[in-house]
């Protein structure tokens, strides 16, 4: 079954993994797959709530620091407790290491979008139940994480007590081996309310820096015979107890309610309660059934079909699901490098979002897409400043990792000098400029972030005979760090600075107001337009004209190769055995970098270059980065190495469901999980979106029957369908429209299927 | 008077200063000049006694922490107070910021060695006393820091209490602006031991992580009339009280002595008690003269004498006189980049000893140069660990700062990264042998410095098309880091191996034994003598054919330039208000980098390339490091610019005692000090030790008289006078030699002047 992961291991370190692969959001609350029981002692457990955005502030020490180095750094916090649900036959406590566990069982169910335990067990004094957990978080209500479970005392069981737990003494996770986790920087809410209202548990905590205020409201229900309920407030917690008579079966129900004050305003209590009050006397069953109708309607038009491979369409499925479970739906949030499933990377945002997730939503659900965008567009104070801060004249920087603004990087070399992440979001932009012709969205928010993205390349970088050059940057191959003239970098700034001189020009044409309203707010001077354009113009972009590639940068190709076949296996990833500068010394690449450019900006360069730079890189390539696999899969179904380009997509669609980097506990990988979407819409399908329109270059992978997917673009509903010999193009609704399958033009009408040979 | 040093401030600011230029030190022990009765509360006081090398280990905090990145720092650790001294004139404590202050100097003796404080003082209440405080830290006994104070009551003084503490609650510095030092790493040492033994006062401390031990044994005498005097042991310092009757005239003494288990291996205590019953009984006068001896033996050969400008002159003996109080005379320690005049830069070494300092030494005291060898030779096993932890199959990298070999550089693109430390060492090794022609050094520790350090760069670099190149080090600018074929590195590299190689064959062929021997123990193959030769002969030195200038590294001359002339004065040093990376990203010099390579290896290129190579750098560089005047001083000496020469001089030589650079109260700046000689002897007088001898080009500064100095030079002692016609050459003592004076060969004998005239 591909709409099901199914797992039942019980050693702490598949559990670490489950709790990641099993766990459930909505975009705004996440919640990791722990057992509300929890785990025997001594086992490790990552036990977390997040909501996203949510965030406490910590030092940042450096050994030595250097001006402009930021102090300090944001942190995904881990909120109020509102799992905890422990079981006891006559005063036995269940859990799954204690006793005999006759049998038991977890799922995933993607498409009705709640996670549940089936267990039946015998205690060590010889008491046997039955037990159904069921969980999930509301699509519909996004406040709401509501748990339930059936237990059915199956022998020798007299009465069953349920203790359920509200717990406002939380920490981040601590990790022993990791300095920077374990210096204090874990605890970082106190508790700042705990009672019952209203027959509600209430606990409310306050971040310590930040003072940001989390408020968890919980209601209980019991369908039982005859019991008893007491509750009580011990410590930092609620705690309310039933005690049932072992011979009904019972069914408890627990909705968590979850309010902030990012987006609940001060009153986050009252919030709470209100929409408490809304819900909690409805069933289980029926916000649950009201949940898959927004996961219906997802799936409808978002899921991708293959026949032929059940492994790699569950891995396909799992990674859509787990990126509409994380991504933000509010323009307070984006979508986090781990999501709302884990805490590494401290639930920031990077450039994953905009070249890796972005896109899948843009051509599936362009509404989420564009809240991606507002979030940036909400940052640009922040990144106006942070460029002042790095001593630019103009122009906006966008910091490499942050929540709500500042940089929160602690390694420049790896971090702030990535400058092309502005870039990348002035790309995404456009991107979705082009796919949505979204003219009032441009006129408000895009020109905006594409001329201050423009200036900060104008100030950053040089005319030197004739050529525009940009010094002392990092590309996206963290493996070569602080460089002149990174052929990514220049590319997409070229890219970067000629739209903006466009979309300038444009405004003056056709909403000449409106751009003298921009330019007069952020001081922008009319000749500033013609500096873009020739800067763009005259981009300076590396090509070695004699292995007739692009040059990662002006000396990469002057460096030593690493020499990959020769270095033991437990020596990858490189980057944790090997200091930076020794990477840095060497022709190696964490990621793809040059190919990435060559993915996002194929018409920079002719196929033949874009070849060879695939030869040439691939053979130095660890990638070390989830984000690699995803791009050579796409450019290798480009080039026709139809057998590559599966065999990296393979690597993109089960990485977490294998575990392939050994890290899931610490959290999904967000970007990797939005590549196998591209691996097949933009490398199998060969889409791409230009401003001339859509074009495919379909090929089936050879052990596929067939594949098929939709698209949304400018208000249409499009269908894909590939088989081995044909492709069956279709709008499913919306206006007729012309695209390119292979070189050829392709009318299309609504409802009226134009099936096509796949081959050129 | 150019012999005398004499301040008389009584502000906070200058007194921080005069802390530093007034320390004393005998490259063992340091004490800074603080008033013995402490400052009035409110005054910052950077209170410190210092063993050289004498360190505790910190840890090093980082925001992201990547492979071999140093875990820990060492850290020169502020050691038991042994100053206190209290007077009370009839229970009226003896305070400079209170009462009247009639008279009051202080002088540090250059001559002499000594410092002393004349006071003539009225007290709130009337009373008035006449103090005369002397303190030196001993040249011959290097464990003695002794201390006089005469007190002559003038008027209204019934008693005189005087109050003498040996305290061992200490901690170094802490500045709350430096979040480093506030961080908790203060206090290093908890005190072990507070007694009386045999009268004398008896403290030592142990530090948390090293557990190194230091004791101060200390006596007290009186010379007065009828007195009281008790003792006691109050809290973690001994206390002793002298009460005495104001009409006698006092004197009283105090002798400080140091132990550690660095050298006086455990028993401290017992060693220091076995050292004062020597000397306690002897006057400080007696002591003092003694001192003064060596200082004769020391000023007779290595000062420079300047007729023409007095400021200039004291500059220069200050200088002088402050290399030797912090050059390390054992094996165990070096020249720390403050010297023991402050805890700047935590104590550590770096390459200031072996390019700024080291020279000096070798050519007027080649005894001590040779230890700060030893010191090296000392910690190559560290180096060839941290060659290896950085990846490298074999070699030996020496750390860019440390007290006892590991690496103590917290930020690695200005710190490990800076591979030419290695060369550095290798360089000064060389010139030692050039100086001396010492054989047995050669064969005992030269040569195996010299093959690891040429394994270093056969492991670093590459063979690419016949050029032998270097890729992503830093070179002395750290303005811009992290280059590929840094002109600076691979110079000093290329004369590390090809001198690697020499030595290789002429051991081969004089000492084979020795040879083989060696190559056994590090495991050296026959062949690595051949690649070092390969490498050193195929180096690539960037050469840029338009500027005909060699280029700082490959890409700097493709960047654009800082525009120095529009920044604004508080901008500067650059290091303070700029982002690394903008400084990366223009062409800008903190210091000398490709000038100082034409300094030390002028061989290299020729006139012409030289002289554009320093117009070109020159109007770059900010000398936003103290080590950069020097050398442009010496090499505008050698083009001809003597104005050039002179101003870059003046810079040097009054960078303390006119507190230029703004941070002389962290302590004094050796590596500009050594500058300062070099400036002169390599500067003005244009001397070269090659292969091929020792040559001359004298040019005498045009304010100037004369100049005279001497140079030991195999054995002999050369005098040198230059006046504004002549310079006159006299071997002092030695066989005879042939010289050359500029382009003209002079023979020299023992005893016979010759003059000739100073130009060409």
């Amino acid at each position: 079954m591909t709409w099901k992961l199914t797992k039942s291991e019980l050693d702490n370190q598949n559990l670490l993994i489950d709790e990641s692969l099993l766990s459930l959001g909505n975009g705004y609350l996440g919640v990791r797959g722990n057992f509300e029981e929890g785990y025997t002692s001594g086992y490790k457990s990552i036990r977390g709530t997040y909501i996203n955005a949510f965030h406490d502030q910590t030092e940042i020490t450096y050994g030595e620091k250097l001006y402009a180095f930021p102090e300090t750094q944001q942190k995904l916090v881990n909120v109020i407790d509102g799992q905890d649900i422990n079981i006891y036959l006559d005063n036995e406590l269940f859990s799954l290491f204690e006793g005999n566990v006759i049998s038991f069982e977890r799922h995933l169910h993607l498409d009705a979008g709640y996670s549940e335990r089936i267990i039946h067990w015998e205690s060590p004094n010889g008491k046997e139940v039955k037990l159904h957990f069921r969980r999930f978080v509301s699509f519909v209500t996004r406040e709401l994480f509501a748990i339930d479970v059936k237990i059915e005392a199956i022998k020798n069981v007299d009465k069953v007590k349920i203790v359920s737990r509200v717990n406002g003494d939380v920490s981040n996770f601590v990790d022993k081996g990791d300095p920077r986790v374990a210096s204090g920087h874990a605890k970082r809410l106190h508790v700042s309310e705990v009672e019952k209202i209203n027959g509600y548990s209430v606990v409310k905590d306050t971040t310590y820096v930040t003072n940001l205020e989390v408020a968890c409201v919980t209601s209980t229900q019991i369908v039982a015979g005859e019991h008893s309920y007491t509750h009580d407030v011990v410590d930092d917690s609620v705690v309310e107890e039933y005690v049932c008579d072992g011979k009904d079966s019972i069914q408890f129900t627990k909705y968590n309610v979850y309010t902030d004050t990012l987006r609940h305003e001060e009153q986050i209590v009252e919030h709470a309660i209100a929409i408490l009050d809304n819900i909690s006397k409805k069933p289980f069953e029926e916000l649950l059934a009201a949940h898959k109708l927004y996961l219906d309607d997802f799936w409808a038009t978002s899921d991708i079909k293959i026949d032929g491979d059940d492994e790699l369409q569950e891995g396909l499925r799992f990674n859509l699901y787990q990126l509409l479970q994380s991504v933000g739906k509010d323009p307070v949030s984006n979508i986090a490098a781990k999501g709302l499933s884990g805490e590494g990377y401290e639930g920031h945002y990077f450039w994953d979002t905009e070249i890796y997730i972005f896109p899948v939503f843009l051509m599936t659900n362009p509404e989420i897409a564009k809240n991606l965008l507002m979030h940036r567009y909400s940052i640009l104070d922040s990144a106006r400043e942070r460029a002042q801060e790095m001593g630019h004249k103009k122009g906006a920087l966008f910091p490499w990792r942050t929540i709500t603004g500042p940089e929160s990087s602690a390694f420049f070399p790896a971090g702030t000098a990535q400058y092309h992440i502005s870039a990348d979001i002035a790309y995404s932009y456009i991107q979705y400029y082009l796919v949505t012709k979204d003219e009032e969205f441009l006129r408000n928010y895009m020109a905006e972030v594409l001329f201050e993205t423009a200036r900060l390349w104008i100030d950053t970088g040089h005319m030197t005979d004739g050529q525009f050059r940009i010094d002392e940057v990092t590309g996206p191959d963290e493996y070569t760090c602080l460089v002149n003239n990174n052929y990514y970098t220049n590319a997409m700034a070229k890219y970067n600075l000629l739209w903006a001189e466009k979309v300038y020009q444009q405004l003056k044409e056709v909403d000449s107001d409106s751009l003298n309203v921009l330019a007069e707010r952020i001081g922008l001077a009319h000749e500033e337009a013609t500096e873009w354009k020739n800067a763009g113009e005259n981009m300076y972009l590396p090509y070695d004209k004699k292995l007739k590639i692009n040059a990662q940068d002006d000396s990469f190709l002057q460096k030593d190769r690493w020499d990959l076949e020769n270095t033991p296996e437990d020596k990858f990833p490189l980057l944790l055995n090997y200091h930076p500068l020794t990477l840095y010394r060497y022709q190696v690449c964490k990621q793809a970098d040059t190919v990435l450019a060559h993915f996002l900006l194929e018409d920079e360069q002719n196929e033949e270059t874009i070849r060879n730079s695939y030869n040439y890189y691939e053979e130095i390539t660890t990638h070390d980065s989830s984000l690699s696999y995803c791009v050579f899969s796409i450019i290798g179904s480009k080039l026709g190495y139809n057998e590559k380009a599966y065999r990296y997509f393979n690597e993109t669609a089960r990485l977490d469901l294998d575990n392939t980097h050994g890290n899931t506990k610490d959290g999904l990988h967000m970007a990797n999980m939005g590549g196998t979407w591209l691996a097949i819409v933009y490398g199998f399908a060969g889409l791409r979106i230009k401003e001339t329109g859509i074009s495919l270059r379909p090929s089936l992978p050879e052990k596929w029957n067939s594949l098929s997917f939709h698209l949304q673009y400018q208000g249409r509903l499009l269908r894909i369908t590939m088989d081995k010999e044909n492709v069956t193009y279709v709008i499913e609704n919306g206006d007729s429209l012309t695209i390119q399958h292979h070189e050829e033009s392709v009318e299309l009408e609504q409802g009226k299927p134009v099936k096509l040979s796949i081959n050129k």
